[in-house]
């Protein structure tokens, strides 16, 4: 590819415009303290995005916590290699709620790693927690929304919580600095492509 | 909370059923193959969707790599922990390009690093390919998309690659497995709350 001269200087005029309006946006943006993000909808992505930003956070040397709700039954790849670098993981394991059919010990399980949760929410050495298929709990009824909301709000000010699953009760989203739908364009498990280790789960 | 033996029943049979459609979707999906997923859109959770499924991929000890298009000159966490299990990553490490403001010299880059990508895309020890904000690279016109496809179509059958950027081009999208489209909803960063270390980088 050969760009003129003009190309040159007209292509360059277009990213210094974007550059100041970026610039600016970063300017502006001057309050500091830890995020609520919530990524929910029906696609493939949330809690790997999740474990990635804890991937992250600890890559930087900051310390991070995951709570992970029904998941746990399974080898969970990401989870082993984030506890060989000191993330602390509290796991509902009892599998999905269509292999354990029975509410009170799913709701007992819920309480109990809750409470690990909880702990998390009130330790400011966590720049960051990941609360791993938070809003099932809540849809479910196995914990209480409010109880859920008030100990977000009392979090130390710079720590940051991730919420992942499908179906976000609203309180959360107009809590959450940061949310994002993750919708499903289509799905290989649907074209009868089998689910895979280390990539599906 | 306390069930009544019948509501208990009613939730079980209710279960049940779920189960047994799972069970049957999981039992049609037989074919056995790597697949190709597509992370777009415009909201946050596409780059560390596909660095946790990276995670994910060499927490259960198989081989990734990672190619990392126009990023890479700010310290990236998440790669940072990944290249201390062995994960290969190569880097453009070019800034954006309204940084740059220089399409010769982004174009150069883009398609030294994207040689890396070709040879991983040949090598049936990987696992798992991620190349990190690509869908740009064929946009902008660094890369040809239909060189990328080829790569991409002649890869060890066994191989996942994940793509991430935002508006993927649609020969990418008809071409892929599992394709998710992350809508922002809002962002901390419109709030005006600075980007943090650990969280946003």
């Amino acid at each position: 590819m050969t760009q003129t001269d003009e190309e040159k200087a007209r292509y360059q005029a277009r990213m210094a415009k974007k550059k100041a309006h970026i610039d600016q946006k970063v300017a502006e943006a001057t309050e500091e303290r830890g995020i609520i993000i919530v990524l929910t909808g029906n696609g493939k992505g949330k809690s790997t995005a999740g474990f990635g930003n804890v991937a992250r956070c600890v890559g930087h040397g900051f310390k991070a916590g995951v709570i992970q709700f029904i998941k746990g039954t399974w080898a969970c790849g990401e989870r082993d290699l984030l506890e060989q670098h000191g993330v602390e993981c509290h796991v509902m394991a009892t599998g999905f709620t269509w292999d354990t059919q029975d509410k009170a010990k799913d709701t007992a399980a819920a309480q109990a790693v809750w409470q690990s949760g909880k702990a998390m929410l009130t330790n400011p050495e966590l720049r960051l927690v990941l609360l791993d298929e938070l809003t099932y709990m809540i849809r479910y009824g196995y914990l209480d929304e409010s109880e859920v909301i008030t100990a977000l709000q009392n979090r130390p000010k710079q720590q940051s919580v991730i919420i992942t699953g499908r179906g976000c009760p609203k309180a959360l989203i107009e809590l959450a600095d940061t949310v994002s739908e993750i919708k499903p364009v289509k799905h290989a498990f649907d074209a009868g492509i089998k689910a895979q280790q280390g990539i599906d789960w």
